[in-house]
């Protein structure tokens, strides 16, 4: 087992970026693609070196790493045309680090197989503010050695890094993850405007509720900005809603009903209806708003 | 203002009995009933002083907690015949514990504020183990004079005890906290089907969701049970219905749609069907297996 040393990324997004200097801060050499130009060129002023294409960017990287959209760019760079399979070294890794259908990362890891490369799925949780701070959970599908070999590097973007099976196994872990922290949302919603409309005093509601058994990350750390009124992402209603999305075809696939989720996914459409896709996704509490008639966020502007 | 020293306690139920050794073992002077006869006799062996009736305990009492299943129970007692009125001293303290519906409590407030007596609603969270430990949560409504002079008596019984406002405002906090505790349960339901469908480890799924934004006290504490199929409670599915039966009367009074809820309380009613009402509430994970015609408890006996 060799130590990687030359590190290809592509996509330098809200994550992608902050991912990159993390990586560029441990001493790692890092090739850097996206399809606007400028966020390169931002990243070479940290020394990142830009490449024109994710196979470019393959022939010099014995790890490329991708954090993407969603399930089609992924599959475009990995196995498109000028992608990273046409350039890629023997015995490279390419780990997608974007939340895609664990279906589709399992198809990528068979494309690549025959080709002697190896393909991790490792989805990640913590937003922008872990992926600045190197705390991003992250969780981990593919073949164990090459999980091994990635570790050191996971460990420089994260700090809950666990392999969680085969390939598929990290974004079905995400999407899992997914389902929950939504239905959080959706507890917390519906929990404070039942409380703002019965008259309670919201930040003494907060306090007793979050120390108890109805206490959660979310009512935690988003509670607060609800009663501010800060909507800011975060992480957006948008992103939130293509993951539901796959979680939901995932679960569709398994013949799993999930009421709940699909519950939340509805009225996120609501949300998105109102123009809050770019929203963070606390702004579900908006959907209970609308339904109601009355407001929340904003009344009570710290 | 006179330190109570005369504590009357009726209903002695899971949650009153072991409330009742706290306050004596604190030095109390404790009367006590309940409408079976064994259970107060069974405190009289902690030197607690069974009385025949409501009316009896209030004579001999300054302050007269009530710890019932219900509205029409929580209605009985304190204004029936042989009811706390019926005896209540001249500047007594009527303090219900019961989780009951928050109308009620002011009503209830309004029909003692004529006699001289205070009423404080002030409903729990934390279960047996709380009030047996003394760890409670405990949000109160009513004057804050008559709460002032309960404090003491309120720390030796629970440890986060919160005046919430007015007659009413503990029990519409205590609902609050059940709308997001009962949502959070369906959240880790969903999550944790979709794990075992997905064909994960789940103990190593549990370890990474409950760290991240997707963590809960539900997850934390009853997660572990449900992958050991532990379903014994805790928090009894029946009682948690009731309380989710006031938060959507509430809800409805004041014109607010609570879709999550509802639907909580619909998947309650097939764990209720299948004959699961004296489980505990992660029992509600059943429910979704029902759905799927899939098990996820108990497949994995530690």
């Amino acid at each position: 087992m060799t130590n990687v040393k030359q590190i290809g990324f592509i996509g330098l997004g809200i994550m992608g970026k902050p991912m990159v200097r993390n990586l560029l801060k441990a001493g790692y050499a890092v090739t850097v693609h996206d399809s606007r130009e400028d966020a390169s060129n931002e990243l070479a002023a940290d020394s990142a070196v830009p490449a024109g294409s994710p196979c470019e960017v393959a022939r010099r990287s014995e790890l490329v790493i991708t954090m993407l959209p969603d399930s089609p760019q992924v599959s475009q760079v990995v196995a498109g045309k000028d992608g990273i399979l046409e350039g890629a070294q023997k015995e490279a890794t390419v780990m997608d680090m974007s939340t895609i259908a664990p279906a589709t990362a399992r198809e990528l890891a068979d494309l690549c197989r025959p080709k002697g490369v190896d393909f991790l799925d490792a989805p990640v949780s913590g937003g922008e503010s872990g992926a600045i701070a190197a705390t991003l959970s992250i969780m981990v599908g593919g073949k164990a050695e090459a999980f091994d070999k990635c570790l050191p590097i996971l460990r420089t973007l994260g700090k809950n890094v666990v392999h969680m099976g085969a390939s598929g196994a990290g974004q079905s872990a995400k999407l899992c993850n997914q389902v929950i922290a939504s239905l959080n949302l959706l507890a917390m919603s519906e929990g404070l405007m039942l409380a703002t409309k019965s008259g309670l005093e919201m930040e003494k509601l907060l306090s007793v509720v979050s120390a108890g058994a109805a206490g959660s990350w979310m009512l935690s750390n988003l509670g607060p900005k609800i009663l501010q009124g800060d909507l800011e992402p975060g992480f957006k209603v948008r992103l939130l809603q293509k993951d539901l999305r796959l979680a939901l075809a995932a679960a569709e696939d398994l013949k799993l009903p999930l009421p709940g989720a699909a519950l939340v996914h509805q009225l996120y459409r609501s949300v998105e209806a109102a123009g809050k896709g770019e929203k963070g996704m606390q702004a579900l509490v908006t959907a209970i708003e609308t339904l109601s008639g009355s407001s929340l966020t904003g009344t009570r502007s710290a």
